[in-house]
């Protein structure tokens, strides 16, 4: 049993001192011919600054946190394109590693590969973000000053129970995501995790644009 | 801006005293008609001895621990049952809640309303768990505990990075699931989230049964 969310974050003696930052993520299209829709648009992705693995129920990126944000962005933007009705269910996670999968990863570059080419796609998303900095007796300070973060950012929709729930542009929302999970390493967590949920194309979107 | 998960939290006068436990969940069916195979399914589930509230990205289900897990369980196999690629994605959640939506539903009994319908029906599903034991500084230690109950339940598949793998019938899974988050109760955390992620009737799943 090597490798299990227990075992990960028992590997005490690396704690704190890998930065390695990953996404469990799955896209949902609502749509008979999500296979192949899917595999098209996760393709159009470049992935070669991460590790990337994919199973039956989810895939997971490892690698620097700013390489993440811009692949899980671009597959989700890639799925979007088709017009599809499309979920995002994602789970960032920065802290005790355990284990060295993707840590070749780490040397790469400040260049995001994949923002030329989604930066001008539009596109309106509603999700729901939570954050859950481990360990830390304080951590409702650290999530009540990040949701004050997304309200500066303008995509703050409204807080609902268990999340805060975050609507706009995507890239508006990406940045916000992006920021706050930043933010939130530097309280005294030392391991951070932030769900996000987002709903794209949905029929019940036409009033909240 | 009331009822984000920060204010939700931070409301700290009640906070340990009420056991309203909640989930926020939704399900994807990767299917055209996703709109009225998810409408037909989740109304077959009796919802009522909770409370309920749903929204453009999820719903929320709030009320005793029990009736939580029971009418999730429901909904997800009445959506099973129509033969759709189906994914759940759920976030239980304990302790602060910091309001009093759905307060009255504890005073519900013990007697689960949808398992006497559901508990006949088979389904194979692979999942996907985390939990999270917010503010104990230990809170390694009360996940390392109950990965191994969920191994002695049979349902454990494997460790992935950032999450449990549980596969089986829905019940067995949802049994583990309902333990595990019982249990975790008994560590210093007040406050426990467990994210779960659940794939059913997928293409890749012919090799695992
Ligand atoms: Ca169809």
């Amino acid at each position: 049993m090597t490798n299990t969310q227990s075992t990960s974050f028992s590997a005490g003696a690396s704690c704190g001192t890998s930065q390695i930052a990953g996404c469990r993520f799955s896209l949902h299209p609502m749509d008979d011919q999500f296979v192949s829709l899917l595999k098209g648009a996760m393709e159009k992705a470049d992935t070669s600054k991460i590790w990337r693995s994919t199973d039956d129920v989810s895939t997971c990126v490892r690698g620097r946190e700013i390489h993440i944000f811009d692949v899980v962005k671009a597959m989700v933007l890639h799925t979007a394109k088709t017009g599809a009705h499309v979920a995002l269910n994602a789970t960032f996670s920065i802290g005790c590693p355990g284990d060295t999968e993707g840590d070749a990863y780490m040397a790469e570059d400040d260049i995001r590969l994949n923002e030329p080419v989604v930066k001008d796609l539009s596109q309106y998303v509603s999700s729901q973000f939570a954050l859950y900095p481990m360990g830390d007796p304080d951590y409702m300070k650290t999530i009540m000053d990040q949701v004050a973060v997304a309200e500066k950012h303008g995509t703050l929709k409204k807080g609902v129970h268990y999340a805060s729930g975050l609507h706009g542009d995507i890239h508006d929302v990406f940045a916000t995501l992006e920021e706050v999970f930043a933010n939130a390493q530097q309280s005294k967590s030392s391991h951070i995790v932030m769900t996000v949920n987002m709903s794209i194309n949905s029929p019940s979107h036409q009033e909240d644009k």
